[in-house]
């Protein structure tokens, strides 16, 4: 295991600042503003954007299809291997590829903005976080770490017009 | 809404007899034994299977193929158009694929074994039922319609090594 594997590191920090920039500069081209880095120790293995606008494929968000792109790659890595990976995302990820990067075999996810940042257009589901499906994760659970530059990533939410004006008491 | 939403019509029984058989011959040819087909009224859009064993993309479940396949046509739909369709399953679809459902607008989900009675080889998630996940849906519920010719989905299961011996009493 990696130092700082349950922290932030400097690493993480430049990862994150790539992921978020990747992301606005997608927003700046027309398509979605959600962008996924898939790293290895301190190499980009991918980066991409929410595909939508290019698709019109409802679940091609960046964390899918950046595991899509990479799953004969992720295949032929061990468990131990595995865990040198972590996947960035400029918004915490849904329900959906919560389940697909437990699937894909990840361990490790860190993300920007928080799902609860947003208005319920960014979320799936209501009254079940990323952190109770997590924990209910049969090959969980993943190791989360949420809210780093989380300011740049409500930035980007609102130039979306999701960011939510207040988050919810409960 | 068509005659029998709530319920399981004479179309929905061929239909599934087409999503096992199609599992079946998955399975006879070495590849993954769970299918899924796409209907609107009584035309069959798309039916696959599993592709793991051709790809080794771990999230390539039955559903998300056909969900991708025919994302642009989707897309085209109206939500009214799209009430005339139905996604059928041999297996309780995971949290990934009901996600990924309520993303691609589908309303309307028949299954055949339940995901209890697989190992937990084909859970996603413990204590997490599709049921849960479907009232938590921020789109949803859809109308979920399970065990459906199950005796034939759990021989299935067997066939993959993955029925589970008993059904948990929790």
């Amino acid at each position: 295991m990696q130092p700082g594997y349950n922290s932030i590191s400097s690493v993480d920090e430049k990862m994150m600042a790539r992921t978020l920039a990747y992301a606005n500069a997608a927003l700046d081209k027309g398509s979605v503003g959600i962008a996924a880095l898939l790293s290895r120790r301190d190499e980009i293995l991918d980066l991409e954007h929410n595909q939508f606008q290019e698709t019109r494929d409802a679940i091609d968000h960046a964390e899918m299809v950046v595991l899509r792109r990479m799953a004969r790659y992720l295949s032929q890595l061990s468990e131990e291997e595995k865990r040198e990976l972590t996947l960035y995302s400029s918004l915490e990820p849904c329900l959906m590829c919560m389940a697909a990067i437990s699937f894909a075999g990840l361990k490790r996810v860190v993300f920007s903005a928080y799902n609860a940042d947003g208005t319920d257009e960014v979320t799936v589901a209501r009254g079940l976080t990323s952190e109770q499906v997590n924990q209910a994760l049969t090959r969980g659970p993943l190791t989360l770490l949420g809210g780093v530059q989380r300011e740049e990533g409500r930035e980007i939410l609102a130039r979306m017009g999701k960011l939510r004006a207040s988050v919810p008491a409960d």
